[in-house]
């Protein structure tokens, strides 16, 4: 409940300079009357970061979001399609997952952004009350599809389902990306493909940056849309209603007594009735003048100058955090952490920067050393599902017959509730039985292990020189 | 913790008239000699069943077995390979499942009878320690095997996952459910098919008699055998082992920190090996002088004068529990209630009832009406697998369009964690986007529903006239 406490802190002192954003909806409903009438006003910032500690290059910090705070360097476990495959919502919330990932690409598809806008969100609709970041839907619009059409003014795809042709823009993605109402956004890139000649990789830079500066106008023009926050449109529940503010814990809106008195089809009555979805399952604002945060993306390919260029011209676009993009694209791993650390140099100390797509635990380690604050990847959770489990002791894949009888634990080390119950003997069989326990118990442990070394990477830098790890 | 309690209790009260039959053990380990030096000695019955409340045919009571007590009427769920498909061990004590049904045909091919012993038995092999029954496997031959061959002697049958040449008496079908150690097994039986003539059932029956004698024989010459029992060879652990009695929470053998000073490979050894892998997750008995029970089973077909006879011939023979087999194989729905109800009427009414292989939530409540005790299905899990939801407004087909964006919960009368948290809408959006989280989810919800029903039906009888139910 750290965040929450922090979050009506923060309400209580902070008033903020865009205030006249949201104009005549002062007067309406944007104190959170039930608590505390008129004295309340809004946070300044709909994403905080601070940085803590220092070791070397490394930092921890925090990162907060208007759905919690985020411990950094953080690892961000993926839920493609709003589900962490095969793990129960309050299972990721045990493990301490602070924020998740969600692909945009995915959901634009299936069940389709509005479908997400109108349940509230992506909060509301998995009923995840901690933050979430989407991204752009430009990566798997670029690895998904080999008949991919670019020009200036965005990527005609085919989907990866059915073969319907769909077009991304900078503007329609960042139109999903608002839909969907994650509280970190990515600017709509072009992923870079590998190998590139200097001539492509410039070209596709520029257009990346062409991109990023439509994505800003996009989103200042549009950001008040978002599922959680002050939508055109908006109106405020009554005073009185027990629900201002906080969502009902445990109770999606069907359950609620006072539910049936809203009425759904038009737009205001829509947009009440998405407030009141909520994030069931836990005790979270739903309804915050906080908007979502862009992030920029700095692309570039392989040459070191090129990445330079574009980060410092992504930084002079302005954004509250950069992205590292175009990279585990199947170059060698030490050319990745070349452009990594070329890149690292030129963004700025006081913004959280995000490594996309990595890594193994050995390599959030070593970016974490580097400095980057935010990474993701699918390896822990898809390594899972095929048997291939991440240990203190090493990697092991639990299909194997030697583990047939073996009746220690997965990891010796681990305190996870997969090493603290079953036997490797146990997982083996579920594997080579096909079980779809195996891949719950799978993906439990291995993203264990991730959040454990983060906590660690975390304890170390803390720790300073005195650190095992850095 | 309350079966915990009650089986200290009942440790420190009972003296058993069949302490003989373990001989010089005694002297050597059978007292849980850590916390009861002397005085403790061993519980005279494997399993006994108290009748608390009738209602009209219907009864409430509690079977009391080796890994803890079970109030009946239950609803057993199946767990095939050793697991309820898609849910954690610890999700389904948070359900309240007290006894488990595992399925020896199944786990006899895979991981096979010898790996489960060896790992401590089915309740050390998947960290469950609460109480488990095993069918003879004689289902599932018959069920899965159109090849199947049956003399005198047993059944030949082919493994359904290879092809594989196999054979099943009812001296291996008793021996493979030692193995197994689950607290309640079955004799082996022909599951009579349907439709068949007068002389077909009646043979039939008279084999399942004869196999019937044979697995009681084989039964009480083997019982000690099984792997939480008092095993020929067996040594016991040095006095002051920590954990003697009770296995360490949470703990496979292999985070012990004393699992290493006991070497594995001889038989002796070997036996001490398989106590020690004890029952990770909770703190339950695993060295115990009591054996399993065996249920007898009834067939006859569908012709009321051999299913009365059957049972009475059934009833000679001598089991604490019997099942009623050979239902569900085709017939119309209101004559396995008519067999049902006229074979219930010859079964003793202070053992218990097993009506294997049903069924409905409202064929579980009428069952328990006439008098049943126990049933198990795959129906709750397997249609859960489906998308087909049971919720106390009826059956829904998650995958229907028409709950797209419903952000009603599941069952607005369940309080199980699935209809706490997740919208229908979202429940739709998993199955229909084949994510493994709807398997678990819609699992997780029916068997809560069936647990629930049960739970009322219990109540009902407990009220008596005045129940809603009867």
């Amino acid at each position: 409940m750290r965040y929450l406490k922090w979050g009506l802190f923060r309400s209580l002192l902070v008033v903020t300079s865009e205030a006249s954003d949201v104009g005549s909806l002062r007067a309406e409903g944007r104190y959170l009357t039930a608590a505390f009438p008129a004295i309340v006003t809004i946070p300044k910032m709909s994403l905080e970061f601070q940085i803590e500690s220092t070791s070397n290059r490394a930092r921890a910090g925090r990162l907060i979001t208007t759905h919690g705070e985020i411990e950094t360097p953080v690892f961000m476990p993926v839920g493609t399609l709003a589900s962490v495959k095969g793990v129960p919502q309050d299972t990721l919330e045990d493990l301490g997952v602070q924020i998740l990932l969600g692909n945009t690409y995915h959901l634009y598809l299936r069940p389709g952004v509005e479908t997400v806008h109108k349940l509230g969100g992506l909060h509301g609709f998995m009923s995840w009350p901690r933050a979430i970041l989407t991204d752009s839907g430009g990566f798997q619009v670029f690895s998904l599809n080999a008949l991919r059409k670019v020009t200036e003014e965005g990527v005609t795809f085919r989907s990866h389902l059915d073969g319907g042709s769909h077009f991304f823009s900078p503007e329609s993605a960042m139109a999903a990306q608002i839909g969907l109402g994650a509280d970190i956004i990515m600017a709509f890139d072009e992923c870079t493909e590998f190998p590139a000649d200097r001539a492509r990789a410039q070209a596709s830079m520029e257009m990346t940056l062409r991109w990023a500066e439509r994505s800003k106008k996009y989103f200042e023009e549009h950001k008040h849309e978002v599922p959680w926050g002050t939508a055109s449109g908006f109106r405020p529940p009554a005073p009185d209603s027990a629900y201002v503010g906080t969502a009902a814990p445990g109770c999606p809106s069907g359950r609620r007594p006072d539910s049936s008195s809203y009425t759904t089809g038009g737009t205001e009555s829509k947009a009440v009735e998405l407030r009141s979805t909520g994030q069931p399952g836990a005790a979270v604002p739903t309804y915050s003048e906080q908007t979502q945060s862009l992030f920029g993306i700095v692309q570039g390919g392989m040459d070191l100058e090129l990445r330079k260029e574009s980060a410092l011209r992504t930084i002079d676009i302005g954004f509250p955090g950069y992205a590292i993009g175009g990279l585990s694209v199947g170059e060698p791993r030490n050319l990745t952490r070349e452009v990594v650390e070329a890149t690292l140099e030129h963004l700025p100390a006081d913004k959280p920067r995000y490594l996309m797509g990595v890594g193994t635990p050995e390599e959030i380690v070593e970016y974490s050393r580097l400095g980057v604050d935010m990474m993701d990847c699918v390896l822990p959770t898809r390594a899972a599902r095929h048997g291939l489990l991440f240990t203190s002791e090493g990697r092991i894949s639990i299909k194997q017959a030697r583990y047939a009888q073996d009746q220690g634990p997965l990891d010796p080390n681990c305190g996870c509730r997969v090493c603290r119950r079953y036997s490797r003997a146990y997982l083996r069989h579920l594997y080579a039985s096909n079980e779809v326990l195996a891949q719950v118990l799978n993906t439990i442990h291995n993203l264990s292990f991730y959040l454990d070394t983060m906590r660690r990477v975390r304890h170390s830098i803390r720790l300073g020189e005195e650190s095992r790890f850095f």
